[in-house]
């Protein structure tokens, strides 16, 4: 279609080499494990990149809003998990989803139980749910020790209208890490977490078909996963520098840019046209070292001395010396967060050898 | 059309009793003071809100992005002034728009104004621009004090397809304030800093016909506009909890809110359907005491004990005592920056007395 030079900015672009190579790492991984790999697709929403991330094992995919499941559906996905706690008045438009789809919805609470059952029975219409565990990071999920889980467990179990499919865990402190052994010991958690609670289930008499755990630091580079059937990362398909600054991928590795261009030129710094709605305002792991918006690099992918210090809505101000940098000029910016970046953009491109080949409009709204 | 209680969550929803109030202050204060209001879009990028800011008085307006200078065109604004210092690649585009509606762009470098005035030729078309000044900001304009300032008025003075209107200034250093009286100093220096300038290009035998200043806290608490032709406040259409923590409004001011609902209760939180994609990671005036992603409020506006310490894509996480909330609960969140809230929602709804009445979708893109 068009090279890099005629792109007007700020754009997103997805490298596509990058994007196959890592898709194809965690596929094979998993499929060597034995362990089912359902991608979560929020961080790019763009079905064409979910099927290279199912490429040979399908095995559904995992959504964080109603608007992609729809939009999954319509795209041809059959077997979907909506892995965030459902909101009880969105029952009703999940339960016709799941008459035309294989849909999988997420409960951690008897309230939400009750109320989705009785939406199922009103509805005539069984749905899948899984339990959420909180193995740690704090966020959802029951705790396993928390005598009412397995209550809750029981509750699932025993209502007509909802087929227990069983656990669903997310260790998000992954992301807390400081480098490739705490992520180890995190992963590790995660699956005696997911494993442990499951057989506390078996044992009470509730059947667990289900165990899913996983993000992207854990799948990358945990080693434990026995006792673990299903795994849901979604960030290593475009990665980024918080991945990167953690040891869960190589910066070379990162598959998603935002191409900017210098606006304006100053002693002490150069403004960039991607400001807060291009790259978001996540500050990444400040925790591993990470400093500023992002990564400023030539379109040759040499880093430059700019530090990304502040965004203004639509200015970035990269502190350092100029160098020969002119206005017009262009370069390529890292992101901290890709979740964040794609979902910003309405269009995001496919670049193959410095050319853009693939456009496409990533899902919004919920 | 609805009430809040049935709209799908996460929802932008703006109140029309306090957007007109905020438009109407702002339109009367500089109608008395005999400045022209060309009021900033970018915070809503929705022609219908701006209609409101310039009714009775219309200045045109100022935009962000030239999505919306195309926006706002075809829906029926014929004065329009691209406050970004302009992206040299973007030039052939803008003199286009410029064919079919008064445009205004910046510069702040020879560079840009060269690239500017070629393309202008290039299209036989005359095109207004205005010099961006840094009044100690430190983003973006030139200073005062360099020498090449000067030079670069001139340039743009006589570039035969350039027709230099004047100056243009952003204090947005008052964003840093912590209190009425600082913004007061700041918006004082904003005024000095611009009119001195226009002073000294004047002195200098350069015509200057305009003399732009202003940010929503400088236009709101400054006092002394003397010499200054044109301000260009945006924010206060909607104001936000960065702008009450600097003592820009007050609370009950701000007209933009997230109304979430609640997914998750725990022991020492509950967690929202309002994340990173509802309410932007945009962290506030910390420096001022703000604290947290947002306030969180019952539907009665009345402040919850909660503070929204963390947001993840699409989860809120509210810490503090859960009280009676049950899932399904829905709570209205005050954001901290609403310009990146209301960018990132496909519908904004307009809400008076408790019912959905307008619903919006914002300019989105570059």
């Amino acid at each position: 279609m068009s090279s890099l030079d005629s792109l007007p900015t700020p754009a997103a672009l997805i490298d596509l080499d990058r994007l196959e190579a890592n898709c194809a790492w965690m596929s094979r991984r998993f499929s060597e494990l034995g362990v089912a790999l359902r991608p979560h697709v929020k961080t790019h929403k763009i079905p064409a990149i979910a099927r290279l991330q199912v490429l040979g094992h399908d095995a559904g995919v995992t959504v964080s809003t109603l608007a992609e499941a729809r939009a999954f559906t319509e795209a041809g996905f059959d077997d979907l998990c909506w892995a965030l706690p459902l909101p009880p008045a969105r029952a009703d438009e999940a339960l016709d989803l799941a008459g035309q789809v294989s849909l999988c919805l997420l409960v951690d609470h008897p309230r939400t139980a009750g109320l989705l059952e009785q939406a199922a029975a009103q509805a005539g219409r069984k749905v899948r749910v899984r339990l959420e565990l909180d193995c740690g990071y704090g966020r959802t999920g029951v705790r396993a020790s928390d005598p009412g889980s397995l209550a809750l467990a029981r509750q699932l179990r025993d209502s007509p209208n909802l087929d227990f499919e069983g656990l669903l865990t997310h260790a998000g402190q992954a992301y807390g890490a400081r480098d490739i052994g705490q992520i180890g010991q995190i992963a590790a958690l995660e699956t005696r977490a997911a494993v442990g609670f499951s057989q506390a289930l078996r044992a009470s008499g509730i059947e667990v078909r289900v165990v899913s755990t996983g993000s992207t630091p854990t799948c990358r580079r945990g080693r434990d996963f026995q006792g673990v059937t299903e795994v849901r990362p979604g960030n290593y398909a475009l990665f980024d520098l918080h991945q990167a600054a953690i040891g869960s991928c190589e910066v070379d590795e990162i598959a998603l840019e935002v191409l900017a261009s210098v606006i304006g030129v100053y002693e002490d710094r150069v403004v960039l046209d991607a400001g807060a709605l291009a790259l978001s305002k996540d500050a990444g792991a400040s925790h591993a070292g990470l400093r500023g918006y992002g990564m400023v690099l030539d379109l040759q992918r040499r880093e430059l001395p700019l530090e990304l210090v502040s965004l203004s809505q639509e200015h970035g101000i990269a502190q350092g010396d100029p160098g020969d940098l002119q206005p017009g000029d262009r370069v390529r910016i890292l992101p901290n967060h890709s979740c964040l970046v794609t979902a910003l953009h309405p269009v995001v491109w496919g670049v193959r050898e410095g050319r853009v080949v693939e456009s496409w409009s990533p899902v919004r709204g919920w």
